[in-house]
């Protein structure tokens, strides 16, 4: 396989709320009161907290058979730091996006604790998301007015 | 307001298929068949570019007034190029996740073409996820056995 392209829309509907849309699959994403929407979805930092672990969850089940990992159950916690200051422009000295991502792997396996450490590092190496962030991609923008 | 730690669950389900919850809300992500997976969703690659968007979107929405821009509608569609010969193992060379990301805004407002590009500037640079991404975070990771 070569390079392949995904893709995805984003539509504002009201308000803050948002409407994402993929291959027909979609979510809502919006934001709590405190930053000014009415909470009818997680919101962005939230949902890039969630597709990373889910990403991280799927690289865990993939390849597990072919590291020997006899995988019985993966489950994920994240937690993202980030100051709202930054991005609503109350201290310039603030990061705009996340300082720090910490990921909790719950991994249940017929296997020794050293053989599970090691096959997370690989899940860790090889995940698309992760990469993603780690390996900023190169970035273009299109602006259509009307 | 200073740091403010944003938190997210994924589990994995059956198959590839992952539930992800963030304050009660939840979203469903997997993969399609010629990835392994039952298409229960989109997958995380396209969630992200997704979740990028929706984030512009909102971006676009909350600041709009404050400079000037009399915003009457704002969609966004991305295309993220991705070489999953990269995360299959079959190619070493192939990055693991996005090489490239395309935005694409399509914004209505009562503003001229160059008062809505210098805002896109903006609201590029005061995007939560789009820093997430450029500006790298710290990591860290917890590994749980049993």
């Amino acid at each position: 396989m070569a390079d392949v392209v995904f893709s995805a829309k984003a539509k504002l509907l009201d308000g803050l709320t948002t409407q994402c849309e993929s291959r027909g699959f979609t979510f809502t994403l919006d934001e709590p009161p405190s930053l000014g929407g009415k909470d009818m979805g997680m919101n962005p930092v939230e949902a890039l907290l969630s597709t990373l672990g889910a990403c991280k969850c799927i690289v865990t089940k993939a390849f597990a058979k072919n590291h020997g990992i006899n995988l019985k159950s993966v489950h994920i916690d994240l937690d993202g730091v980030l100051d709202p200051d930054g991005f609503q422009g109350k201290n310039k000295d603030a990061k705009i996006g996340f300082s720090k991502i910490t990921t909790k792997f719950y991994i249940e396996a017929d296997n020794t604790e050293e053989e599970i450490r090691k096959y997370v590092e690989f899940v860790e190496g090889n995940c698309p998301v992760m990469d993603t962030i780690i390996n900023t991609p190169e970035f273009a923008t299109e602006i259509h007015c009307s």
